[in-house]
């Protein structure tokens, strides 16, 4: 199973693929699209939306793993990371891949064991998952985190018979995050 | 001048185009994107890109315009619109087209002559503008109603050197609608 998972943001959007068998998971390639600020809105969703459909391309990933958003900021920043995110999914969707979707929380206790865990605990521990000689940069490290957390829920999720439909399912109810 | 105006939305899409020469508009086509509400989201997403990318294929508009969103709804609903706009505004982007944004009184007062005016009053302005046989449909009326909007407008933004990236600016501050 290769995975891509995927950190969105109109500014910066990290990717990481990870190879996946059993427990033994092997780092692919991983990288930040950083999009230029100055550009028109709809070009900065082309320029996530086709850098996506690169990495796809070069890495013919199997299956797509995102993090679900927690809607507590404003508005405005919601419309805009809902737009980005719009514009990956599209992307994820057209490779023709069943998509996942995580929890900040799910991720955190995939990866770190706690759901508390803080930005740099998921770096340090995605360095040692995947044996990386550095720190991951921030971006590349949460959406790695994101793939390593399907290596892990996926296979037993798929089993349960909870499989895609319960994990694209979105987890907000009255603008407020509910968890599981 | 050919427009394509597009109104997103996860469940439906409108999208109208009309051939513009001058003060005379003409009725090219429009339509709703219906999206099966039991698909994955990210399927849900690509399902508006595909079918506007077969609109802009099918009648070649040379510029798009959308409506701004006004955000004031819930944080859940507006993720969900964002994630609709971004994978409408990835495919005009795709398209190669230019694409300028309006608010609900931009098009309103362009349209009706007044930015009160109700669902009703614009898709009868939509119908007697394009001397169209019945009213348009709900959707396909605002999409087409965008679409005169910059055909009124577009030309005089661009005379006065406002063009494409005042119409692209985001006009969100705070999480609230700022006017002009």
């Amino acid at each position: 199973m290769r995975i891509l998972g995927i950190d969105p943001g109109l500014r910066r959007t990290g990717f990481g693929v990870i190879d996946a068998q059993g427990a033994a998971l092997r780092y692919v390639a991983s990288g930040t699209i950083v999009v230029p600020s100055d550009l028109p809105l709809a070009q900065r969703l082309l320029t996530i939306h086709e850098h996506i459909l690169e990495v796809i391309q070069a890495h013919t990933p199997t299956v797509a793993a995102i993090e679900k958003v927690f809607v507590n900021v404003n508005a405005s920043s919601t419309l805009l990371l809902g737009q980005a995110r719009g514009a990956a999914l599209c992307a994820l969707a057209g490779g023709k891949m069943p998509v996942h979707e995580y929890t900040a929380l799910q991720i955190k206790k995939s990866v770190v064991g706690s759901g508390h865990a803080d930005k740099q605990q998921v770096q340090i521990m995605v360095r040692h998952l995947l044996t990386l000689n550095g720190l991951p940069a921030a971006d590349s490290a949460d959406a790695l985190a994101c793939a390593i957390c399907h290596a892990h829920v996926g296979p037993l999720a798929e089993r349960l018979g909870a499989g895609q439909t319960a994990a694209t399912g979105m987890q907000l109810r009255g603008g407020r995050f509910i968890r599981k």
